[in-house]
This record gives structure tokens, sequence and C-alpha cells, in this order.
């Protein structure tokens, strides 16, 4: 650890002259081409530039969510995934945060496809802001397709996209990239890894994946496809890091079985609320089933929730018994240890169904003593006071409820450090990139990596903006390409910045003075106000002199500068905030903002 | 847990006929006193109202911070702890938040003293505040006392406070309240549990505690002062929950001492920066003690690192050897392995020293490659998002960053549930009432009673405001006292209430518009204006067509209103009000604040 040192995970870009073994065995696959910018004449042998991706990140580094990466080789583009993020607590306002987008419509000629890795929001969110600026053809797995069209359809995007549905252990080709799908676990079925053939070599990107060999459902991932792989020779892998901190394995997820046969026999005279993603069909699966065994009606709350089940269900991927799931309105018409009502909210989000019940503030469900609450889902970096407070709500309304992570109602949907190893030891790749998670996870997957023998110099940590080159003697860093984070409030895409963003928190903090006065358009003198108007400041009532000083110092300012022949009303404005701020610093210790509006009459 | 509810905690004050054999024993120490509102004339034995104590809860249920329990026994009152609590995410701008005093006030002229049981801010926290509505006499150890004339100093409050110091293992007299101060361990020096005799029994308060039986410095917890008055008869155990959701025991501090040698062996070659909380002297002891052993030179950074060494040092709590501190500017002249730094923001705190370290906006210290920093603390929740950035940004810039629970560089300063049981068994109490925490630790730390065998009908979860009478008999609830959290926000205590933070949160989302007009006197038509001003909505330049569309439908209004002779206000300002908000969510689904603001000329 002590010795870890960033810029040592860089490449030089100086060239390796020992290539390992599965690269040499790949080689034999990669036609010698003359490299695009070779102008001059002939040369040696060892001179010639080797064929290379190039990979931009456009997000997903040093940060949780907004997953996209670019492939480039040659005069063909690949994007991988095009996700959405949630507002960290300083972005005010802001609904969610999207890619930006930039470098792609760049080189929009070039893009052949996007292929999409599963339909979670970090992975699928962006697309609706993506099509708007360029109607890039889609690929993905069946459930991936189906869940990307509803959230289209809400977008009035639907028939316009080309979406394109394409099975896990299938390839197709975009441009010259020979793309393979590739079976994995994760918290949604039909998630995949991608495998990217090119001219260049093979690179494999993880995806977001597990390694459950007792699956719920469906099949355990295809490490054959990764053994296949690392035989055949891979030049780069790029690696999912969100649990890279976490040692061992997550637990399968036949043990949420269990636990929750065990919580359904203990609650047999409760009504049973359980709160999960509402994404995890598997989870949903599992509820369903263990209704069914305890021959108890299933209910549904949250949009969400409602919206992805009923497109698992549309698919086969949700297998609901005849007259088993009831609509919420009917839950009354049940004794409570009849029914389990499945619901979103397991984050605390303050608009779920959940906080909804908690804060008693939901229009269809009233919780009290006798319902038996089941949170199966760990709070997110972040969410565990929202989560936290939800539970103490919960509980103050009599509720039993179940959050710890004792009573193992939730297993993680990402490979933690053992898993990690395993499939990065079955890829083999020369290089290793870690991707998707903050500065910590990357290091940790790095430090994987490492141990598992790989050179700190055939290892990378990007950031969002970083452009790769990749090929057999080197990985190098390019000029970064543009990248960042683009803020959606309401309908509004890009017009929420950073100045936006600054006056939110100055006006959050210590909320605003306004200053308004009309003066003479002949003398500058005052003919009415100067009005006091505040908001987010002080209870005005309980305020009144300290108003009534603020008018009487912005009168004087006034006044003086009509006497001396100061019209200019940008110095008079600055006189008044100066002032006034400082009075008011003086007096309260706050720094409202203070907005001078002259007006001339 | 299933079978948990709210209300069957709270006694329903009907008379339990069999004293434990702990009740029965102490009642050799009670005088048959006749009760105050004994107006009858003589009853039989069994209807004699016994003597009793009454406690109002001011603060530190259902919440974290802000402790304070006030105890009455007829004209007697003893106030224990006065703390503040630090603002939850959505009390924007508001620096702290204290307990609503009225209900001291109210009583003021029975209040016979404060005890403090150590000097944590949210057990000392609030009593500047406290002090300036009534100069209460304050009793306290002499640590605890030293810090908190600290703290009354930067309030110029300390000439004014009448502070008194008690020893650990002794006892005083507050009116008719018998006070025992009981050593116990905790993450500061001399804290104390409080025990209170009154002729109507014994209450105990454990205040903050852990058992640690081999403490880096100091005494262990005295546990045979618990087991005395355990046998002597408690009538109620008043007990911190912070960890009643833990399971087992906190580890000992000895653990530190080897993972602080084995981490300062590791980083031989490295400056080491540890983060610790301003208050835990031990800590910063062990820390000093290691840095002596491997010859490093110690400097301390952070305002109130500073501060709190100084008085522990003074009070001879720190030993600190011969010219081992440096000054903090002072760095530079050695090698990096020749130092160690001692600071603040192990919890993120945006300004602390580590922040502003992290961010490259630290005066003194530049971070980077070569530095091991150590946070020796765990997120409080809340914290993990904050204390996360902090460790990305260092990780960026190079530094080895030690976070992570499996170092073992933090123990916890608050007793697990064996300890909590433990010390419930010892103080054998009638009635359990679980204090300090969230809601979720209130009803751990009682399920932890129940099961000792607590009569769930013995055990009470209040919140603040709860007002209880307990005797031999019974314990029951009182009408609630006024009691809720006082916002401070710079100079101003109790002026921000819910209507400022209600405009703040609005502010905080959307932003603002103001519109301006100067109308005519006598015809109310538009003499100048309407002036559009928007902060926080969205940026100007790019969106003066918007701001086009809203002067223009203020305008048709107010010359609307103007021609059909509306020259009420009010009328006019809620017509523009509307019809621009309507306006405006139709073309951009934002809700900015919207002030209309009228001058007549």
């Amino acid at each position: 650890m002590s010795s870890e040192k960033r810029n040592s995970y860089r490449s030089n870009g100086r060239k390796n002259s020992k290539p390992t073994s599965a690269n040499s065995s790949f080689k034999e696959k990669k036609p010698v081409k003359k490299p695009k910018n070779n102008y001059g004449g002939k040369k040696n042998k060892q001179e010639i530039k080797k064929p290379s991706i190039k990979v931009a990140f456009l997000g997903g580094l040093n940060e949780i969510g907004k997953n996209i990466t670019l492939f480039e080789y040659e005069g063909d583009i690949v994007l991988l995934d095009c996700g959405m993020a949630f507002p960290d607590g300083d972005m005010l306002g802001v609904d969610l945060v999207i890619p930006d987008f930039t470098y792609v419509e760049q080189n929009i000629d070039r893009v052949r496809g996007l292929v999409v890795t599963h339909g979670h929001e970090d992975h699928i969110g962006g697309i609706p802001f993506l099509l708007s600026k360029a109607n890039i053809p889609i690929y993905g797995t069946p459930l991936t397709i189906g869940l990307l069209g509803n959230k289209l359809k809400e977008h009035s995007l639907f028939n316009f996209a080309k979406l394109n549905v394409v099975n896990a252990g299938s390839r197709i080709k975009l441009g010259c990239f020979d793309v393979e799908f590739i079976h994995v676990n994760h918290s949604i079925p039909d998630s995949v890894a991608i495998a990217l053939h090119t001219p260049a070599g093979t690179v494999v990107h993880s995806g977001d994946f597990k390694i459950d060999c007792t699956p719920f459902l469906g099949e355990m991932i295809d490490l054959h496809a990764f053994a296949r792989l690392g035989h055949e020779g891979v030049l780069a892998f790029f690696c999912e890091s969100t649990n890279a901190d976490r040692p061992g394995y997550t637990s399968s997820e036949q043990m949420i079985t269990r636990s929750l046969d065990n919580l359904f026999n203990e609650a047999s005279k409760n009504r049973i609320i359980i709160a999960t993603f509402a994404s995890n069909v598997n989870r949903v699966q599992q509820i369903i089933d263990c209704a069914e065994k305890y021959k108890r009606k299933v209910a549904l709350s949250g949009r969400s929730m409602v919206n992805y089940m009923t497109v698992a269900k549309e698919l086969g991927y949700l297998h609901v018994p005849e007259n088993i799931m009831i609509d919420i309105d009917m839950l009354g018409k049940y004794n409570p240890e009849q029914v389990v009502l499945i619901t979103t909210g397991s984050q605390g989000e303050p608009m779920s169904a959940l906080s909804r019940m908690a804060y008693s503030d939901h229009r269809k469900v009233v919780v009290g003593e006798g319902d038996f609450i089941i949170i199966s889902a760990n709070p997110i970096p972040g969410n565990e006071k929202t989560v936290g407070n939800v539970v103490d709500e919960l509980l103050k309304r009599g509720c039993t409820v179940i959050y710890e992570s004792m009573y193992e109602v939730h297993v993680s949907g990402h490979a933690c450090q053992e898993e990690l190893k395993i499939l990065q030891k079955l890829v083999n790749a020369k290089y290793f990139i870690p991707v998707h998670g903050e500065q910590k996870h990357l290091r940790k997957n790095a430090a994987l990596a490492q141990s598992l023998g790989v050179d700190r110099k055939n290892i990378y940590i990007g950031d969002i903006g970083s452009h790769i080159e990749i090929n057999e003697d080197y990985i190098k860093e390019l000029p970064p390409v543009p990248a960042g984070k683009v803020f959606v409030d309401g309908l509004g895409v890009g017009d929420v910045g950073s100045i936006v963003l600054r006056d939110r928190k100055h006006l959050a903090q210590d909320g605003l003075i306004i200053i308004v006065a009309s003066l003479d358009v002949y003398d500058g003198h005052v003919i009415s106000g100067p009005d006091i108007v505040s908001r987010g400041f002080v209870y005005v009532r309980e305020s009144e002199a300290l108003l009534d000083k603020i008018r009487e110092v912005s009168l004087r300012i006034l006044e003086d500068c009509a006497d001396n022949n100061i019209h200019e009303w940008g110095t008079i404005k600055n006189r008044i905030r100066d002032e006034v701020s400082r009075m008011i610093t003086r007096e309260t210790r706050r720094s409202p903002m203070i907005l001078p509006i002259l007006q001339e009459v």
C-alpha cells in the first residue's frame, strides 16, 4: 500500500519487448496493417506502428453512475452503455446527471452502434438524451431492450429509435468490431459482458457482474467464454470495481430464499411489506414464490416497480402464478396475513412509496402495528441517513422493521475481491483497466490485478475525459476528450451550470435580501422605496428593526450618490451591496445574497 | 421482534403490587412522606401516593445529539447535560441546533444546578446558550469543566459562569438531590455516569460509556459502584443507546496501540498524517507515544484540535514529552519520516484541515505522493459520502490512505450490546429508559432490557418533550413539556424557523424570479418595468427568450389590471405569480420562487 503511486499506474508509452504468451497467441489472428498515419516511406519492421484501439471514457470513472465508454478502431466507433447518475447533495435542484456527449457528436459519422450491457439506469438512463442528439442504433439483450423501450416510450422516442435484440452468446458486426455478448450474473436478468474483437486484438468489458454458481433464476455466469477469450488472448480487460474494496465473495442469491422463508414464518400473523430495488426482477420473483408458498396475495407499489415488472413479465423473465397479483386498492379486502406488498423506496428516497408510508403520506397504504416491513437492499453510500430516518419513522408507527444485514435479506449484484480475481485470471489480459467506481474502488481493483502479477505499467487508472491508445506494444494516454457532468433539471438539459448552482447554494445558505427603489430619471433621487423584501434570511416579523436599518443604509447611499452626481447603476448597486452586506455580517454573522434593483422613472 | 409494539413500552400507570427484591431493599431508605397533592383526610395505607421523581426529556431522544434531561423532585430540579446537535442536510444554512429551553426558564427558580457527564459537544455545546438565559451553577469533572471553560471564554461567559469541579467518586448535594459521580470509560477522559439519590429512590443515568477493561489511559469503568447501586436498589436506569444495534463488545483501546505501531513501521519512509476527533485525548496520546517511539516530531492541525489538546495538557490529561511538539509551520524543516501531523477532519467536514489538504486548499500543508494518511475514526451516519470524497481526493493526489475498518485504527466510545447488558444487570433497576439515540437505537436497547427479563410495562421509550413521573408503584406519562430544535445561524438564535427554512429549500431547488414594476399612483399603469431579475433559475444569457416571455406576461397582467380598475396589489401580485408560474412549469418543468414587487410612483 505505502508504495502505491498514482502515476505509476500510467503507461509511459515505452515499448514492451516481451509480449506475454497470451498475447503471442492472439498475434496470429491479427493481420499486419499499414498504420493510418504512417506517411513516410518504407520503415524497418520494428518501427511499423502496430494497429491500435483507442478508448475514450465519458463517464463511470471517479464516480458511481453514468457509465459510458467509447471504443475506436480506425474509422469505426462502438459505444458501450450510456447511463445517468443521481445528483450529489451539492447539486441543488438537479434531477439527474448525464454524460457530456460532445465527443460522440464530434465523431458521429464513425459511430456504428451503442451496445448496452444491462437495463439499470446507470447504464441506459442517458440514452434518451443521446438519441435526441443522434439516432445511434442500439444493441442489447431482450430484457435490456424491453426496459429501454419502455423508457423511450416515456420520452416519445420509441418509434424513432433503432433497437436491436441480441442474445447472450451471440456476436454481431459493428464496422470492423466483432461484438460478442457474454452472459454474466448481476442483480437484473439478461446482463452481459462484452468482448470486442478487432484487428488490433480483443478487449473485454465486464459490464456489471458477479459470480453466482447457484443463481435464483437463469444460468451461472458464462465462465467458459471468459476462459476461451483468455486462452485466445486478450489485449485489455476493462473490469468493474464497485465492490473491489470488499474481501471475499458475494453470497449466492439462494441464501435470500432461506432468509425470506424464515421471515415469512416469523410474520405469519402480520401484513408483510418488502422494499427492494424496482429493477431487481430476481428478488421480486423470490418474494412472489414465497408468497405463493405461504398463500399470500401480492400487490406492487411504486410506479417504477410496476413498470419494471410489467416488462419483465411480458418478456417471460417474471413468472407470476395465476390469481396471485392483486391491485394495491384491494389490500384492504384481505387480512394482514393474506398479503405481501412489494414496494420501491429501499433507499429512503423522499418521494418513494415506502417513504410516503413512513411519513403517513401514502394515498393507499397506512402502516402501523402489525406491519412487518423488510428492507431487502443495502443503503447505497450517501443514503444511510435517509434510509435510517425511514426506518425510525416506521418503528415509531409501531411497525416491525427488518433492515439489518444480519437478516441476510439482500446480496449485492457486484463481484467482491475473490470473484474479481477469478475473472481477471480467466481473461488474463495484457492491460488491466479498472472501471465503474470512485478512486478508492479503482485503486483497490488495480491492487488486486497487481497482486495477481500484472505489471504496474500495464495497469491504467483513468478519469472521465481520459483518452487512451492500446496496442500490443504499449498503452498510452492521448490528449483528453470533452467530458463532464451535464445537469438535467426539469425539461432543461445543460442549462443549469456552475453559476446557477453557485447562486442556489448561496440562496440555500442564508437566503436573500432585495432592495428596490425607483429613481428620478433626471436627478437620480429616490422617488419610491427603497423597499426591502427578504426570503430565507430571517423571520421578517421579528426582525423589523434590522430591515429598517437596511432601508436606511440603502436610502442614504442612494441620496448620497444622487447628490454627488453618481448615476452609474453598477457603482450605486455595488455600494449598496457592500455596505448592507457589511452591516448584516456585523449584526448577524450571515451573508445573504443582496440584490439591489433600481428603476428609472 | 414481530410482536414489539411501541405503546406497549408505555406504562399504563396501573399499580404493580409485587415489587422486585431490589425494590424492596431500597424501600428501607425511603421515608414515607406525605404526598404533595394529598388534599383529602386520612386514607388507608394503600392509597397514599408514594413520593415520585419527574423527568422531562428536552433532547437526545429520536436524535443523535443535544442531550439534556431534567430531573425534578418536589421543589428541586437538576439538569443533566446540555448539548448541541449538528444540523441535518435539510436544515439549510443552520450552523448548529440547540434545545428549546422554555421549560427550564419556566422553572428556573427550582433549578439547583446543571451536572455535566463529559466534555463532548453533544453534552456541553448548548451551555453558552443556556447561560445567556439563566446562570445555573455547573458541576463536572476537571477535564469537562476545563473544556467547558474554554468554550465559555469564546462566548465571553467565563467570568460570569459558576463552574464547579467534582471528581469521579464524589457526591454533591443539589437541593434534595444527592448527586453521585461515577467513573466510566468513553472516548474522552474524565467521563462519568450520574446517580441521583432522592427520597423517592435512586435513578442512574449512564451518560456515554463503554466497558474497557484495559483502557489506554486511566482506570476501567467503576463497575463496583454500579454493583453497589444495584444492590442498594435503583428505581430507574437511563441508559445510552448509541451502539445498541451492534452485537458483541467494543474492542479495547489497547488494540489501537498495536495497529498504530504496525502502520508506523509500514510507513517508515513516509510523512504520517492522522485524522481523528479533536476531543479524543486518548487517541492523540497514543499517537504521541508512537511518535516518540519512532523518533518523530508531532504537529497539530485544526483549531479545535489545538484547543482541546491545550486544555488536556494543562490539566495533565495529555502527557507530552519535551521537544516533541513542533509548530505546523516547521513541518517543512523536517524530512517526511521525521514527522507526524495530527489533524481534524476525520468526518470529511468541508472546512476542516484534512478536507482542505485533500482539495489543495490548506495554507500550510500540501499533500501528495509519500504521504501516509490514517483516518482514525469511523464515519458518523450521514458522513459516509463526504468522508469517501475526501479519501478519493487524497488517493488522486497519490497519498496512501488507511481508512478501512480492517486496519483497526479506531474503536467506538460507546458500549455494544454485551456491555449494555452487563451494566443493565449490574444496575438492576425497576424501570428501564433507553436514551441517547434514534428510534432504532432506543428500541434495540429496550429489546436488550426485555431479553434480560425486564417487564415490558417497566420500559419507557420517550421522545423529546416527554414528561414522566416515576415512583415505586408506577411509571406514567404526564402532559408533554415544550421541547424542540432551536436553530443557531450566525449570531441568530431561534430566528430561523420553518418559514425561513421552507423558503431556503424552495430557493435551493429552483432559484427565484423577481418581477419589478413601477406603477402610476393614479391609474395603476406601468411607468417603469416590468424588469425581470433571476438567480439560481437558468443561465440568463442562454434563456433570454424565456425571460422576455415572463416580461410580456407580467406586463399584460399589469396593464389588464389597470384597465379594469384592479388596484389591490395582493390581487395583482397573485395573478402575476400564478400565470408566470404556470408558464414556467409548462416550458421548463421547474418551480422557481416568483416574487412580484410593485412600487407606486
